[in-house]
């Protein structure tokens, strides 16, 4: 017989068990939502700094408007009014390496260049000079690999996500503007010159360095900012339900179609 | 050209707006996560004790261990590891009308014996008995169509569902035990009478009752279910990741798998 | 230890059952994939009549153009181009009540109509106007019941949906014009006077009676519908990867949108 | 005003338009459901001999006993009864990268090695001596990447995988053994040598092979994976709704999870 061990939840007949704590007696009225999801990752409960800069993050990423994830949304409530699990699913789906990814990516890339440098034996800087070393070597190493550095550009805030600095302010000023953090802001000062053009460090980035300032691992960075999307989506189908905008931008799509047979079809 | 009236968010090249809000200015690092989900469908920001409700309901519906969403997330992650939206929404898609559908029945059930009742010109009860009336009329009307009571019983917690009790409380506390809770309260005293048999009012239909008393509409009620599960299954995928169970269940059933070659196959 | 009885298929070192069958010695290379899939559910081969009358619905449901369905998952591989599976997966979450369902509703309603005709000892009739007396009797008792036809009326083939007439020629002259059929086309003569309007016959109604007629139970026949679309999915997905038009399509729908903050906002 | 070109469909009062045929004149009952899917993608009608093949790697694919993928659809079936689609999109969900990944994966490496070789000019190979030259230089290649070689071994079929030489029998049989078959056969001769040890050529990698003899690009070769697996999946689904094994399931997994709450919880 195989045992699963898990450490998430339980319950017997009178009580539920969550995190070893009782649900009922010591969560319910106690601990916030966000509260509760960092602990479900952490599996331990945050602290009011690390609680308020992991909301902030959340916040920065509930939504960003009318997004391919929100039309897909929108469009499977249309066919399936039903099913809001299954519209909510469908927006979620498009969460993936080109949207949500960048969170992942950039705390990946971080995370790796943060490893590299400390696995070597080496202290990590104590300067903003020291700390743009380390950028040029990361960002040289992406490079040479011929790959992207993550967590720079953005398609409509080509000056500067209104999120990065914000969120850089209040790792500050709660005390967790830790070395992924401030190798993220070297990257930015640094990579025009290697680049030959200076991108914003975009919000999704700045999020992804701030999540791993708190300790999460890249790999579950993404679940993090599906969470966060769920909320801006679950906005998005109650507007649909209220004043729907799928049908219209069906028959939009639909009359803007010019069938092409195929060649010999 | 077919405009998209939304009031959910916008964006331009130096803000983001949501909800009416300078995202990065006013709401990172002053609103919570369940503040701003909460925000979101109501298109208002909730009063500090409508949010004390909120996310007490959102705590209450995060997880409940192994369940068949958590396991069908899991065994997701081990075919698609590299894609946590896809093992993400597999675990929400279970998030139907046997499970997470019961708060939007349960808050659709009371809203409707609300409405009917008001809608004959009739005030609210101000007393229990008053309300056990209403419990009465509403419960034999599903009985008559033969139709199921939502949010009366549970698999595990034959004798109280824990979570009830404690929400009622806290909504009580912050003066927000409204028309639905009442009601629902009142149909846990009468219907042992009618139905021959004594259930326990479950967590899943008390949380309807007080999303409904903080003034959402049923059919938005499985969303905010379904944005608390996204906590819990966040919490199983990072574990699953950190500890896999998903290969050994796989393992599990298929070796008790009994293979029965269909007659004349 | 719990055993799980299955007939679908199994494996072992050297050979993989499905159906009975060796899958490589006796399947591969003989069976078409049409076949197989009949084969999957009803548990036998289908005839060569059965298999044309079956195809032939598959054919028919494949495709609809740029349906709500195929843009979200068109929109989804704009998001996450690496996961193939989840574009799919959107596009088939939009299959639900309103619009693969209508093949399932359709099955139902005649399948219904039928059980409650022959379960009062009745004979099925022999001539048109028994089958009309039939449809009568079953379009009446959904009026009654404030529940609508399904199969009638179709939102682009407003005078006659093209597939009807040619699923019903083909599965007569494989000798499969069942009951279901014959019912469905004795709806499409006497609602008129009852409704006060002539609906066309539509294309996913008459696929889900030949279904029926095939021995199909109403609810597997979402599946067959979904079944099909998959194939046309798949056709969008891979003409959206050599020309894409989910780009394209977010940012028309991005600019038409027309941001109204909400009051007090 | 953009366009969308597509040449999927179209349809109009009185037709229905698909690859430049009309839908119900020309391809209902004409065309099989799986000569449609390679014409959907291809933009052309496949020859016999082509849809043989074809055919015969969506029945190697359709279906392999209770997989993750098929018990997270039945999972997923349990908590939402009414949503089939959910159940199947959960069920596709799992095709990612760990198991049909593996048909475009072979795909890939194989097309890879192919367009190397013949872009620098070189004839493809005559003889099998040639053929394992090639294999050699790839497999090389492979190790000296750190990667893997995508089609060699699997977890149960540990001596020889059967659909394996049943697939390149038929694919020869049609003539139809082009230069991704005859490299991935090479790789099963030469591997052992540079491996250390003998590896079968698995199902999925020969069928991702044949596909790619066909003329589809590695990109698209999952999108046939989940197409073959939605037939499968679908017959899951029927046999569960006939005798369900989701509760079953989860009721043992369930009791066999090991509470362990978090150090410090």
């Amino acid at each position: 017989m195989t045992g699963y061990p898990t450490s998430i939840g339980t319950s017997d007949e009178s009580t539920i068990h969550l995190l070893g704590q009782d649900l009922a007696a010591d969560l319910m009225g106690q601990v916030g939502f966000g509260e509760l999801a960092f602990w479900l990752v952490a599996m331990r409960r945050p602290t009011t700094s690390e609680l308020r800069v992991f909301e902030s993050v959340l916040v920065a990423l509930a939504d960003h408007g009318l997004t391919p994830s929100a039309i897909a949304a929108r469009l499977t409530l249309t066919g399936a009014p039903e099913s809001v699990q299954g519209a909510l699913a469908a927006g979620l789906l498009g969460g993936g390496s080109r949207y949500l990814g960048v969170t992942e990516d950039a705390g990946g890339f971080l995370a790796a260049a943060l490893a590299e440098h400390t696995g070597g034996g080496a202290e990590l800087p104590t300067s903003d000079d020291g700390w743009d070393d380390l950028a040029l070597a990361a960002v040289r190493a992406a490079q040479a690999a011929g790959r992207r550095v993550p967590g720079l550009g953005h398609p409509v805030h080509k000056n500067g996500d209104p999120r990065t600095p914000v969120l850089i302010r209040i790792a500050d000023e709660e005390g967790l503007r830790g070395p992924h953090l401030r190798l993220f802001e070297a990257v930015g000062r640094v990579h025009p010159e290697l680049l030959g053009r200076t991108l914003p460090l975009n919000g999704a980035g700045v999020c992804g360095a701030a999540l791993c300032d708190l300790g999460f691992t890249p790999e579950i960075l993404r679940g993090f900012a599906l969470l966060a999307r769920t909320a801006g989506l679950v906005g998005h189908l109650a507007e649909e339900m209220r004043r729907p905008l799928g049908p219209a931008i069906y028959q939009q799509v639909d009359r803007a179609a010019e069938y092409e047979p195929p060649p010999g079809g």
